[in-house]
């Protein structure tokens, strides 16, 4: 998708167009979703795909990391990024081998990562990821002081060219497959999260928290 | 990870190097635990990062999907790929900011994609494929035709070049941070099953198999 509201030849879904979904809401609910993505670059020829958490203001994508790290310093020479996101949603069993798929919501962002210089924009960015991941984990936390923010770089990538991919729903099998002796449907996955654990040498009287007694994913 | 036991330039970890694993069989069990990888390719200088599924036989990864898919049709011209598989194992609640993570296992492998062209091993490949995703599958469904297999690429990368990296356990935070009144722990984070949903248009008399019923991919 570029800003004119179509898909540019990159980012237009080649296979199985029938599941491209091109408008921004849809994809700011997968984005909003989930939280780990595969950023992707290139140095001297090869691509590099490294996980890391994200969050999403608005129109734009926010990553950090360490100033140090091989990723940080490559991508804020303004290299060019893919940043992807996939919400695996289910395995989906056909009759036949061929027709088996998942169930899946991804997107994929191209741009350019920017770091951000600015040290309000910097900090706004950090809480954006925190509460990205963890509503509520921000106000609860202590707070970065000058060293940690020194040490810490943010990029900002805009969603400006995108795409996304969905499929849901039952397998598809070819008309003479539905007599197989077989069974066929959806297996649904899920991210779940256990019940949290205290750090060992926590506080005794200390009580977790709701927001991370009752964490979960889906809106 | 080079084939000398060493890591390479490319693959050695540079970012909190503690957490680096460059062993083969740790590497494998985290391989064999994933099913969805994301895979990066460079087409004119931009990266893409595309899920896909994958399956492990001996020192070699298989990726497969549509013959005219713009991921295999770049890939099968040998160039450069990385395909990156990731664990999340829960979200580590610091009592700063800064010390905040996730529990993790992620394996990189950097290497050249090359189309698996004879008949046999691409068939082995597809069973492989199918057998890391859901063990038992393969020989209860309908096997693929010479028509599907010629709609069906499949690439194979070496598992040559390669690190993983690992975080486990409770937070670190600094030593005056302890006094921080707030919680600290980790958040499990896991990927569950929920029940099979039959295909609407499944045989009513057909029951869910024992490997869709209880899928786990903990080993």
């Amino acid at each position: 998708m570029s800003e004119t509201g179509l898909p540019t030849a990159r980012t237009r879904v080649v296979r199985e167009p029938d599941r491209a979904v091109y408008d921004r809401e849809t994809v700011y609910r997968i984005l909003d979703e989930g939280f780990l993505c595969h950023v992707g670059f290139t140095v001297d020829g090869q691509p590099f795909v490294i996980p890391t958490s994200y969050g999403r203001k608005e129109a734009n994508l926010y990553i950090h990391g360490s100033a140090a790290s091989r990723m940080l310093r490559q991508m804020k020479e303004g290299v060019p990024v893919c940043i992807t996101v996939t919400l695996l949603d289910g395995l989906v069993l056909a009759r036949s081998v061929f027709n088996h798929s998942m169930n899946y919501r991804s997107v994929i962002v191209l741009g350019k990562a920017t770091l951000v210089d600015d040290p309000e924009e910097k900090l706004v960015a950090l809480r954006v990821l925190s509460e990205h991941i963890l509503r509520g984990r921000w106000d609860d936390s202590r707070q970065p002081n000058e060293r940690e923010l020194k040490a810490t770089s943010v990029l900002r990538v805009p969603i400006e060219e995108y795409s996304a991919k969905v499929r849901s729903g039952p397998p598809i099998d070819d008309a003479e497959d539905y007599s197989f002796p077989t069974w066929a449907g959806v297996i649904p996955l899920e991210i779940k999260a256990g019940s949290p654990i205290n750090d060992p040498q926590l506080d005794p009287n200390r009580s977790v928290p709701g927001y991370a007694r009752n964490y979960n994913r889906r809106s």
